[in-house]
């Protein structure tokens, strides 16, 4: 049994995603007692909750024990609780399970969905930043067909069968390229009894090129892409309501649809208890200086997508992805001890190792700092890239295999409607003859 | 898209489990059309539950989509609902989502678990019968150690840690086995802050044996594989009641305890409609006969746990098994036209392949019909068995790959909360330092 080293100065660390899981890593060794801390027991690895949600791979592949990261560490602890507020005059933390002192405090809760004040949308829509999030998409998708199968209503039934995806950033392109795949590859077969070639994907984006933080030769290829694979994609076209069934936007172009997914927009997680010239109003996020401590603290730190950095390269703060948190967590990581020692430390420098996105089968955009490219090596890029981030073997080994076998066989048999999803909005029916 | 060829007479399967599955796989060109229904969207491979329940194995490797049993299969459909009742007279059964009209109607709905009419008992412990309840159990086991880290009261912590199973049948024996791996391998590690040797694993059962239904033999062994691996065995002793917080039995032996598991019986998952005479009572099952027609009724059939067939071996039905189940499925798809066409049929006769159990790490026990045998390699023709015995090429890779990880690494990375599971009935609390 561990007994805490309390002669070590306590370091906090709020959220396991990619900058926690990193700075907890790196901090072994360095003389801390450290308290990782998160609402959930797992880390998820984000960047494919796509394809959980489109039944391609098991929600366990790609989340991964947080207590596990820290095993064996010394004087390391992991608590799962959610933070209610920080209390930075007496220099803890106040939780659902209590309350925790900290020397040193480690923001790294990331993002989450942005309605920008819609709540009808949000009431209405599905986010998928979250495990539960995606499993709830692959339940509502697969209920979708299995209520359109009943149906006598037509328009009920093209409303069951429409998928409305509002933002095409890497998200909202590679769930659109994923649902285009389960049509033809599932959906098709597993029903039978349906019109298929009613099923309609639509990608709705804002302004005028999807994926808009790529290069404008990957934004082209992966349009193209989408619609080869039969995507809608609407441009300049900003969705101003969901009721549940009608989504509107400013345009006269209404969709009659079941399913809204929404992937337009992220902000920080916010926490209460910072002072208000610390946060960046409109996208929630922390102000941070060079080596990520918190505006007007000595003591508190943000990591991530919810610190804001601002630097001449990126005014409004580095781009809400995995790099730059990974690498600022790192940085942080070697930055502490000489922080607290008094000596000098090394202010962050993002290194844009570039961006990818993933549209289908053979299909993928990449853009590295000198270079684009796109099609089947690009996808090639994209897989290895992906497989290799996955936290532990049995993860990388696992995913490795489903895709070999959904490439083989075109199929995926993560189909399943483990948790039903419920969604107060859309009319229900029964039908007298199933 | 299909059109329903209604010239063919219409099969209606109620329950995608072991029976279910297999008949629908064997009336595929046979000249009939065939509607599978099920509450759920996939069949569930119920030998694995235990290790879902553990987290040694992704709920999705156990389970596949239905609706892949019969892609392809013409005139085949499959309905995704719950049925209310059969309406013998009319010939039709009435569903959640509407009335089906049936030419000939195969029960085969399985199991449930009997808690033999105590309602205390039912509230409070838990089932593991189909994938959300092994979820259920493998976030409740989780939280109970999140909790134990948090508390200060020695009681409730040990109550926490103590795990209480009711039955010594495969379920409970195969359970208590992989909790006690677990202990060891994972909860050992992953809460250095407890003293985890307090952790306990109680399997109580009512009479005179674990693992009664196999050899003597067979029992003598896995209790004392059980025994070496910490579980303490109860023989004898009958639990009488279980209040949320603490159980009470036969004797003077209480358990304070946050978690029961009930594996101590099953009952037939009865439904409603039929004539009081073709019905077994107290087990729920329904009354066949030798070609699984069910007492009383010339186009309703029964398969599997839910049938009842009296014979001289087995009087009170054959054991409520997958083997069983199957064979009786197997043989009503040959039977099936010959009985239509009024020719004669084969009558049921049960070949019993043996039964096994598997304890923990190179443990099992396994009884041919003239043949005992337990230990290492015991154990190995468990694993064949189970692997080659799921649905799916790919459930049964990602199985192995699973196994063999876990067995290498001495690991089991599916210990995920994901769906948070609440107990209403045992204390809360707070504590002021966490």
């Amino acid at each position: 049994m561990n007994i805490p080293d309390s002669s070590q100065k306590r370091i906090v660390i709020i959220g396991g995603g990619f900058a926690g899981v990193t700075i907890a890593q790196k901090l072994n060794h360095k003389g801390f007692q450290v308290v990782l801390i998160d609402k959930q027991n797992y880390h998820t690895f984000q960047p494919l909750l796509y394809q959980v949600a489109t039944g391609g791979l098991e929600a366990g592949s790609i989340a991964y024990p947080l207590r596990k990261v820290i095993q064996g560490f010394s004087n390391f602890y992991f608590r799962m609780t959610s933070v209610k507020e920080i209390d930075t005059q007496n220099h803890k933390i106040i939780s659902e399970i209590g309350e925790l002192r900290y020397d040193y405090l480690v923001i790294a809760t990331g993002s989450k969905t942005n309605f920008f004040g819609n709540k009808e949308i949000e009431r209405n829509a599905m986010s998928m930043k979250t495990i539960p999030q995606s499993l709830n998409i692959r339940s509502f998708i697969l209920e979708n067909f299995e209520q359109a199968v009943l149906t006598k209503d037509v328009n009920e039934r093209n409303a069951l069968m429409n998928f409305v995806l509002v933002g095409a950033g890497p998200t909202g392109v590679e769930l659109a390229g994923a649902l285009a795949e389960m049509k033809k590859e599932i959906l098709q077969k597993d029903y039978p009894d349906l019109d298929i070639q009613k099923m309609q994907i639509n990608l709705i984006q804002s302004n005028d090129r999807v994926l808009n933080t790529m290069s404008e030769k990957s934004s082209i290829a992966s349009e193209k892409f989408l619609e080869n694979l039969g995507v809608k994609v609407y441009k300049n076209l900003r969705v101003t309501n969901y009721d549940g069934r009608t989504v509107t936007t400013n345009t006269d172009i209404v969709f009659d649809t079941a399913t809204v997914i929404w992937t337009a927009g992220v902000q920080g997680a916010a926490i209460h208890g910072l002072k208000a010239d610390a946060l960046v109003d409109r996208v929630e996020r922390i102000k941070v200086n060079e080596i990520n401590l918190v505006k007007g603290y000595d003591n508190i730190f943000a990591l991530g997508d919810i610190a804001c950095m601002e630097t001449t390269q990126y005014p409004q703060g580095h781009p809400m992805m995995a790099q730059p948190a990974m690498q600022q967590a790192a940085l942080l990581a070697e930055n502490l001890p000489k922080y607290i020692a008094g000596k000098p430390t090394k202010p962050f420098v993002y290194h844009d190792k570039g961006s990818m996105a993933t549209i289908g089968r053979n299909l993928a955009v990449v853009d590295l700092p000198k270079y684009h490219f796109s099609g089947f090596f690009a996808w090639f890029v994209w897989m290895f890239v992906h497989l290799f981030s996955l936290i532990g073997f049995k993860n990388k080994a696992v995913v490795f295999m489903n895709w070999v076998y959904n490439y083989v066989r075109y199929d995926r048999e993560g189909r399943l409607i483990v948790r039903p999803y419920k969604k107060k909005s859309f009319v229900t029916f029964t039908s007298d003859e199933v």
